[in-house]
């Protein structure tokens, strides 16, 4: 598998039909691209000007919401993927 | 429910009516969009450079006026809610 | 009222009459919007990197000249205001 | 009298006849915008990220060339003065 | 053969054949552009502002997925390379 | 005389027949422009966030290359000089 | 000769007959520019924000790949040199 950089983290976009069953919904203009997803992969985390790492803030199974137009998309197979940097992510669901 | 992650702030708009028994107006120029809401939810806040977070100048319940084009949109249900950073919002009403 | 957050400010702009009156013009170029303003509420100030708060150095009472095209505009009843960072007040009358 | 704020002058430009006896032009590119001028008054200067001040280098008197298009312009009764950031200002004249 | 300086890492980028087999696939609008390479030198990492450096945290053989439009290309003889910044590194194989 | 702030500099242009004799030319596209001249004065220096200065590494006397388009023009009497920061200046003769 | 200042460095660009000898090819695209050359001069190196310098990567003599479109183009006779920061250096041929 693939062990993100830094303060990127991999992500498993929902698909739309997973997505109506857990009942949050994108409005219109949003509609073209996901953006929930699980996380499968965290790196390290931020390096700080002082020289310390920030340990990062969602960890591998969070269901998240994330910013539109953020991240790489690839394929593993058939599987979509994402990598995104932690500060596109904006939030955890609980 | 959703947690947002650092310096986010989960925010639930008001609704046109609701802004009108409020007694606040918005110019005609920002009349498309609403700029008061309720904060929903708020993230551990900002990481400084020196490693050390900033505690959120808002609470769970504050009601709020934020910037014009802050944030991103989504919908649990029928409701709608922005996910924004906390520096998107200007005041707090009182 | 409202409560501006970290370095914003709350100002109260002086209408076309009043501005004359004080004897202040501002240029052709500009004269479509009024740069003078009475602060009204202030925030608790800008944090720095370090984690200390810099006090603003305005104060409620202030008479200001502030940046053309700064801040964001609301109504309170027939009310006009605005809210900007601090850093977009130019100067103070004394 | 006007009270800069932060690391912002109050500059009083010269009129073109008084920069004619002074001795100095600018090139014909910049004739349309007067660049020299007296310091009126000074702000009491730039804040560092560590929380200290920076002491202008500039005062009171002094006669200065500052930047093309920096600054504010506005009239007290018919004169008319700039507020500009200390950081526009290139040279005084000794 | 060539050494990186600073943050800069090179790669030698796999062809589409190579990639076929290692069964990752980029969606078609990335198709034109390979993002999977090999790393062949990595230079002394990124210099904080206080003064230290930052190890990277890729070695020579890693497989990596990089970003989209990273990077200079040259050629050594037929082979094709890639220098980057090891911030255009996203994720390595595991 | 002019006295620079901060980290500017106050240079002047070497007339082409000057540059013509000391040897060195610019190409083509860079013929419009002198990009040599002299360092008539110097500023205090840049000053660090840690709110010490920055020796200018340039001192009075010094012929220097200057990068295209840096400086503000003006003329004291027939003679044109530049006002520019440190950090335009590309290098110096020796 | 000329000294770099702060972080530049004085490039001899390869001329494309060298080029050819030394066995490395540029891809079609960056064809038009060189982007090999010799160190012939390093100034002292980047102020870091703390006080201190970082002493250059390369030295006189090196072999480098640097960056399309980077530094400053001027003449030494028949001879043509570059002027550019040391962050445009990719990377030393060993």
């Amino acid at each position: 598998m693939l062990k993100p950089l830094g303060d990127h983290v991999l992500v498993k976009p929902l698909s739309k039909e997973e997505k109506t069953e857990g009942g949050i919904y994108l409005p219109d203009t949003a509609k073209e691209k996901s953006q929930e997803g699980e996380i499968i992969a965290v790196g390290p985390g931020r390096m700080l000007e002082n020289g310390t790492r920030v340990a990062p803030e969602v960890k591998v199974g969070d269901k998240v919401i994330y910013a539109k137009y953020g991240g790489t998309e690839f394929k593993v197979g058939d599987e979509e993927y994402l990598i995104m940097r932690e500060s596109d992510i904006l939030a955890v669901k609980e």
